[in-house]
């Protein structure tokens, strides 16, 4: 059983069947498979359900009457909010530390992610299941996140490796014989071309400027045929 | 200005209205004002623009035609891809090390944070604009995210990183609008030089050359003076 298998992504009075689609959706992006409904309003998640596209993972969402029942079988409860202007009893995490401590308990079994309904969050009661507390940190101004998005950003920051991400691959960089070769053909293209200053001042501008491109070996290698073809021209012509 | 007054979301060819009022709400959760629309599909606009709840920002959402007018203004331009069946022409960074970069360069000057249609993403010509390209990491399974949650996972690891970047002076970068004037004066002297290969893949090509060289604002400014002479030579012989 790996990690991405000991997470329940439990939603709790969702009453928009796209938000519940979009939950759906967001597991399914990073690998989240079970997916919980507590009370949620019925032709809403009929609807969620019956959608194009539904995945397998909304069919197979579990439906519970209550809260309770949705975390008994997991060994961590995590509840997510907004905090608006409500006193909290749990100790509240930023998500990112939240992330990292729930990744960490994944190994002793289950964990719960509870996500409260559109228009109120969690309720107290719902709270009280729950270990401790997450939240995203939004703006001031508009703390409120919808709760598809809000499911996606925790779970992206769930699934974030502790590893460093591949990224790009460092490039090849261009030797210093191509390097010098383009700064001379510019040069003398300049030249062709009648473009104004002293000679010696502009080769060491026009050397710098190369050098200031940080080219690597394949784009080397495109400028020295553009600039070959420049020059073809412009001295065909003197 | 602070940085969050420094970046700005550009939507290309968004064709669902809850995605942009999504995209929408998600900026305003993280603190983001400034959302560009390229090329809508016009009734979701106006549908996004004119939801119930919908915000300050949506209405004051600027509109463009192209890609190419939209990130004129800003010194970097960063892509988002789900880089599904594609070869990538460009370096392609984590959603994270690219958002700690952006960080960086917002110290430069505007920055563009690109995303596409709902069902096929960027184009070819969008990527063309672009320094580089970002990803979230999602599962092999199910790779493309819906677009309004990933623009809240974007603008999460963007808020996110903010405590992380250390501060540095940057050089001062060259804006959009004259890399763009580079790249077709380039263009154009290669056209006139006999350059072989297609037009239309020779611009792609070229544009993203001179993008990868990073220009500073002042190198732009010598590039410009050389190749309008170069330019200068090579048309008068025509």
């Amino acid at each position: 059983m790996t990690d991405l298998d000991l997470l329940r992504v439990v939603l709790v009075a969702s009453r928009n069947p796209l938000n519940i689609g979009a939950a759906a959706r967001a597991m399914s992006n990073f690998g989240y498979a079970h997916l919980r409904v507590v009370n949620p309003y019925e032709p809403a998640f009929r609807e969620a359900r019956s959608a194009v596209g539904a995945s397998e993972l909304l069919a197979s969402a579990e439906v519970y009457a209550e809260t309770c029942d949705a975390v008994a079988d997991c060994t961590l409860v995590v509840g997510t909010t907004a905090v608006r202007h409500r006193v909290l009893q749990q100790p509240l995490r930023s998500v990112e530390a939240g992330a990292r401590l729930i990744r960490k308990r994944m190994r002793a079994g289950q964990v719960a992610l509870l996500f409260g309904s559109e228009r109120v969050g969690l309720s107290n009661e719902d709270l009280s299941h729950c270990h401790w507390l997450m939240r995203i940190p939004t703006c001031e101004k508009n703390i409120s996140m919808n709760l598809g998005q809000a499911v996606a950003v925790c779970l992206y920051e769930l699934a974030r490796s502790e590893k460093a991400s591949p990224g790009s691959a460092k490039k090849e960089l261009a030797k210093g014989e191509d390097v010098e070769r383009i700064t001379s053909m510019l040069d003398e293209a300049l030249r062709a071309s009648g473009y104004p200053g002293p000679r010696s001042s502009n080769e060491l501008k026009i050397r710098r400027l190369v050098r200031r491109m940080d080219l690597s070996a394949s784009d080397s290698e495109v400028w020295l045929g553009i600039l070959r073809q420049i020059l073809w021209k412009v001295q065909s012509e003197e």
